[in-house]
């Protein structure tokens, strides 16, 4: 029965796919989804939406605010987006910070409800680093008192337990984690990509 | 220069496609929605999101009213919802009322630019006939001036002049609507429906 389930389905890398980023303010989640958006755009091989910030922003949660509830709101909002291109054979790359574990876990019930993939990468750059790139100044203000609900500083990052990976920016270079993301997409069937050897 | 850019394109029926019904509360709109995304369904030919009010309020636009900004806000939201899921070569049915000219050619506009088509249905079942089956009991309460912004009563609805199809439900049932549509859609090569003749 699994195995004519397994038959049934075309092969992964014809099916829809959600690559999910999660991690903390800083921690190189956007950088890293935009370098994998225009690999995978390059390679030709497949369409992708790229629900960065400032889209999802503009486009899906303008209005919402940092409580667990808009938190929760916009997770859910993004992760119901991506679900559906995934449903059309697309892929949908999402990097919202989504701290809490329940958002998350909804996110990747949508996408296999859709009948698609869901590969959940935690950018784990610690909060030191995270605070001392501070880009956008948040951290600062935060520990100023001048901002409150900021994810790892009042506002609580729960750390995934289903993360299928795990990077670190601290000590690597933005096309080096995109490859690492890209590696696991390879190994795991989703694309099927030629990487140029440097 | 013309034909070589219609040369480099897929035909049609193998590009994205947004469906846009617009019209009066109790035009008949969802109805017809949801007998267009069945036939599409059941044809196998296309994948198939509808952007039907429920979803639509459940999961884009929560906490959105019935201002002329929440209107438009909703309107766009749907639309460039719809127009991600055609770019990916999917099919997006969307029937909000979508009362304003604007709003909707800027859904036009981004299906366009994500390469994909948009076919305007105005359903214009007259305000007459929409009162009289006031399904859920809106205009009575708009006429009792229990219920304010109601789009036809004390709200505009800008008739649209660009409409690709128009459909009166008056004295047409759901099926010979539905054909219609779909009609129009094999007629310009958006899909290739073999429609069981009965």
């Amino acid at each position: 029965m699994a195995k004519e389930l397994a038959k049934a389905r075309p092969a992964r890398r014809h099916r829809g796919l959600v690559v999910f980023l999660t991690g903390l303010s800083g921690s190189g989640k956007s950088t890293v989804a935009r370098g994998l958006t225009d690999a995978l755009r390059e390679s030709g091989e497949r369409t992708v939406t790229l629900l960065d910030g400032d889209v999802v922003r503009r486009e899906l949660s303008a209005g919402l605010g940092y409580s667990k509830a808009d938190r929760d709101l916009n997770v859910r909002r993004i992760g119901w987006v991506a679900a559906e291109i995934a449903r059309h054979r697309g892929v949908a790359i999402c990097c919202p910070i989504a701290p809490y574990a329940a958002a998350r876990a909804t996110a990747r019930e949508m996408a296999l409800t859709a009948g698609a993939g869901f590969v959940l990468v935690h950018v784990a750059t610690p909060l030191e680093v995270c605070e001392q790139r501070d880009r956008k100044g948040l951290y600062a203000r935060a520990r100023a008192g001048l901002l409150t609900g900021m994810t790892g500083i009042d506002d609580p990052y729960e750390v995934p337990t289903d993360a299928d990976v795990v990077l670190d920016t601290t000590d690597v270079s933005v096309p080096e984690a995109v490859e690492a993301v890209l590696q696991h997409l390879t190994e795991t069937g989703w694309v099927e990509l030629k990487i140029p050897s440097s």
